[in-house]
Formats: structure tokens, sequence, C-alpha cells
């Protein structure tokens, strides 16, 4: 895989992915806040169960643009090494 | 569940829980900058998934010490409510 | 871990988890027809999701009863090597 | 979606599948005798670990399959809708 390969995104996908990605980095953040305070583990287990769909949300998001875009522009363009390259990473996210 | 119920955790697992969470707050911050330099959906989903691992690591981590300390006295001290509050909170992990 | 422990579960929780193992064995036997039939993928992957969904709540079911009896039970007796075997099998199951 | 569509998979793969999925329903049924023969729960736990594994493994090779098949040969005839497809049942594969 080359390094640095670009891919612009269009301003409602960026904005969209940016937003989730803030959100969660809130929620780490609250849940050291947590941590710091000494509050019941349940308590923060739950929290990180919900920083955990966050972060897979964000996973689908991305993956179905990649898709969208990436993978169905490359195969148009008779670029297989896309497809292999996909099944690849959705080996490693399904594990 | 009380809200605000209390747990002091003992200076080793503190300092390792809040070491983790500083280390994937990092790992957020830095999917966020690939997504502001328009860099490649694969090589961000990478990151991703190092990300939900970490997290997914701290979670072990926290329920481990969860089980052996609060679950472990509480049923010795008779206060089987945490037996039901523990396979609950593993009912929600484990979807 | 010794070989071959025993427990004795009730009648109640028997059927409840041979019923389960019956309906998934029958989905797996499901999926293999539809192989056999040449069926679309996605068809089949949808069957595939259903029959996980199925082992996990099985999964679910007799991890709650194992806490619920044997690991309160063992606690209870000062045999506090049970929460470290919880914490163990957890770890497996939570990757 | 629309009803009984038909994939004709080469013989390889479809051994690798069938192969897969008697192995899948033997270790089914073995965990079956387990419950019938009363084994302690932490035993069983890991069989069923071991039968989600597989599961998941026939899950990646048929989607892997799926998608170098089916999903790049409808993009190159210009059936975009395979591409929303498997966006779809990622979603679902992916919770």
């Amino acid at each position: 895989m080359e390094c640095c390969k670009i891919k612009k995104r269009d301003e409602k996908e960026y904005k969209s992915l940016i937003n989730r990605l803030n959100r969660i980095e809130g929620q780490i953040r609250g849940i050291r806040n947590m941590v710091e305070n000494d509050i019941y583990c349940v308590d923060i287990l739950t929290q990180v169960s919900a920083a955990t769909a966050a972060l897979n949300a964000f996973n689908k998001e991305l993956l179905g643009e990649h898709i969208k875009s990436c993978v169905a522009k490359d195969i148009r363009d008779g670029k297989d090494e896309t497809v292999e390259e996909l099944v690849n990473v959705l080996q490693k996210l399904m594990r």
C-alpha cells in the first residue's frame, strides 16, 4: 500500500466524520473524568460501551463511503487491486 | 442503580487505566487529523481498528478489576444484587 | 483447569440450552442447503448473521447462569480461583 | 432483494464452504453433548468461542468471494445497486 494516498471527501461527508470524531473524543475524556473521580466500574463500563458503539458507527460510515466511491470507481477503471485491499481490510474489521 | 457510587482504585490500576485512556484519546485525535488531511479511507480504517482494540483492552481491564474486587467482595458480603448487575452489564458488552 | 468438571443444571435451564442448540444446528444445516442450492451470497450472509446472533444468545445465557450459580457459590465458599477463571474466559469471549 | 437469486460457485470454493459448515455443525453437536453430560460451564463456553470463530471465518470467506466475484462483476456491468446492497449487509455484519 503506498504512503499518504489522498481522498478528497465532499463537504457533507467530511463534516459528518469530523463531528463523530469530536463526539467520540468527548466521550473518551468523559470516561477519564469518571476514572479520576473514582466512579463505580459499572457506570464507566456503560460509557465505554457507548463510545465503542460510536466508534463502530464512524467505522461503518467511512467504510460505506469508501465502497461507494473509491472501490466502485477503481473497479470501473480496471484497478482490481482495490478489491483485494477491501477484502483484506474487512478481514481485519470483522475479527 | 444508585447514582455516583464510588470506587477507590489502587495507584497502579488507576495509572494503568488513565494511561490507556490518554493513548486512546491520542488515537482519536490522530484519526481526526487523517480525515482533515484527506487521507485514504483504508489507512484511516486501519487506525480505527487499532483504537477499537485499545478501547476493548481498557474495557477488559476495568471489567476484570471490577469482578476481582467489587463483585467478589459484594458476594462475600451477601449483596447478591451485584451478581445480577454484572450479568446485565455483560449482556450489553457482549452484543 | 481440571478435566470433566461437572455441573448439574436445573430442568428449565437445561431445556432452554438444548432448545437453543437444536435451533442453531438447524440454522447451520439450512445454510449448508443454501450453499448446495447455489443461493446468492447476500442471502446466505443474512442467515449466517442470524446463526451468529443465536450462538451469542446461547453464550450469554450460559455465562449468566455460570456467574449466578458456580461463581457466586465458589466465592462464598472461599474458592477464589473461580474469579480468576471467569476473568480469563471473559477475556477470550470479548475479543 | 429478489427471491432465490442464484450463484454458481466454483468447485474449490464450494467444497471449502461445505467443509466449514460440516465442521461447524459437528461443533454445535459437540456442545449439545457437553450440555447433556452436565459438563462444567467454562469448558462449554470455550467450545462456543471456537464455534463462533469458525462461523466468523465462514462468513469472511463467503463475503470475500462475494466481493471478488458478484460485486466486482456487477459494478463493471453498471449494476450499482449491488454496491448499496453490499454496504447494507456490512452494516448488519459489523454490529
